[in-house]
C-alpha cells in the first residue's frame, strides 16, 4: 500500500520544491529526509515568485516548518 | 462504527480539495495518507478563489498544516 | 460523571456548528469524531456572518484547528 | 495541597467565563472538563466587550484554545 | 540544586504578575500551579500599561499561554 | 562532546540576555534552568532597543517562549 | 544512508547561517547541537539583509524556532 513518504523515497537525488510556513520557497536536490520531515537539501535556492532570489548551498530544513514538498 | 479517517479511505484515487492553515487551497488526486494526515497528492493544483493558479504535480502535504479535506 | 466528549456522542447524525482557528465557520451533519477531535462532517457548508458562502459536501476537519463545536 | 484544576471541580454546574486565544469570550455553565482542559459548556454565549453578541447553546471548547477560565 | 519551579513554590499565597502570549498581564495571588504551568490565581486583575482594567476574581490560566511569571 | 545546554551550565549565576518569541528581550542573572528551557532569572529587566524599560525582579520564563539565550 | 542531521555533524566548528521563524538570521560557529535542533553557536551575529546588525557572542538557540540551517 502506498504511503505519503513514498514520494520522498523516489525523490532522493532529484530536484524538489519545498514550501515553508513562513511563505518561503526553497528549490534544490533532496539528499536525505527523516520521519519528522527534516530535509537535507543540496544546491538550495530561495525563490520569490518562481525566480531565484538567493543561493543558499546545502541546508537542513526543520520538518515542522514545511507546508508541502513537490518533486 | 464510522471514524473520521473512513472518509479518506474511500477517497483514495479520487479528486479532493485540501484547505491549508496558510490559506492555500490544493486540489488533486489522493494517492495516500497516514495517521498524521500527511497527504500524497497527484496532479496537484493550487487554487485561488476556486481558479487554478499553479500546477504543482505530485506533492507531499505535511499533516499539521491541514485545516480540512473534502472529497 | 459527564465528560466533554459526551456532547459529541449525542450529536452524531445531527447538525453542528464548528468554529475553526482560522476564523471559518462550518455547519453540517456530524458523522464521526475521534479523541483528537478530528471530525467527519456531511453536507458541510462554510458560513460567513451566519450566511452560507460555499457548499463543501463531506469533509474531514483536522482536530487541532477546532475552537469549538456547538450542536 | 491545592491544584489548579481544583478551581474547575468546584465550578461544575456554575457560570464561568472562558477567554480564548482568538480573543473570543464565552460565558456559560460548566458541565464537564477533562485533563486537556476541553470544556463542555451549556447555555453558552459569545461576549464582545462584556455584552452578549451571540447565543450558542451547548458547546465543546477545545482545551488548547483556552487562555483562562474564571468562575 | 535550584530549579526554575522553585520560584513558584516560594510564591504560593503571594502576589504575582503573569505575562501571557496574547499580550495580557494578570496580577493576583498564586493559589496553585502544576508541572504544565497551569496556574490557579485568586483576586486576579487584568492590567493594561500597569493599570487595573478589569477585576476577574479566581481564575485558571492555561500553562501554555504563559510567557513569564514574576512574584 | 559539547552539548547545547553546556552553555547554560556555565552561565549559572551570570548575566544573560534572553530573546522571546513575542519580541521581548529580558536581561538578568540566570539562577536555574531545566530541560524544557524554563528559566529562573533574578534581577530581570525588560529591554527595548537595548535600553531598560521595566525592572521585573525574579521571574520564571516558560521555555517554549524562548528564541535564544546569550550569556 | 545519509540522514538530515549528517549535515550538522560535518558543520561542527564551522560557520553556519541560521534562519529563525521570527525572521531573524544568525551567523556564527556551530559548537554543538542536539536532536531537538537546539544549537550552541559561538561568535554569533544577527544579520539584516545580509549585513551584521548586532554582535551577540555565544548563544543557545531553541530548536523549535529554527527554519533552516545552512553551513
Amino acid at each position: 500500500m502506498t504511503k505519503p513518504f513514498d514520494l520522498l523515497t523516489t525523490a532522493i537525488g532529484k530536484n524538489i520544491l519545498v514550501r515553508l510556513k513562513n511563505g518561503m520557497e526553497i528549490r534544490g536536490t533532496l539528499e536525505a529526509y527523516d520521519p519528522h520531515l527534516n530535509l537535507y537539501i543540496k544546491d538550495a535556492e530561495e525563490l520569490v515568485e518562481g525566480e531565484v532570489k538567493k543561493k543558499l548551498g546545502a541546508m537542513l530544513i526543520r520538518g515542522d516548518t514545511v507546508v508541502y514538498i513537490s518533486p
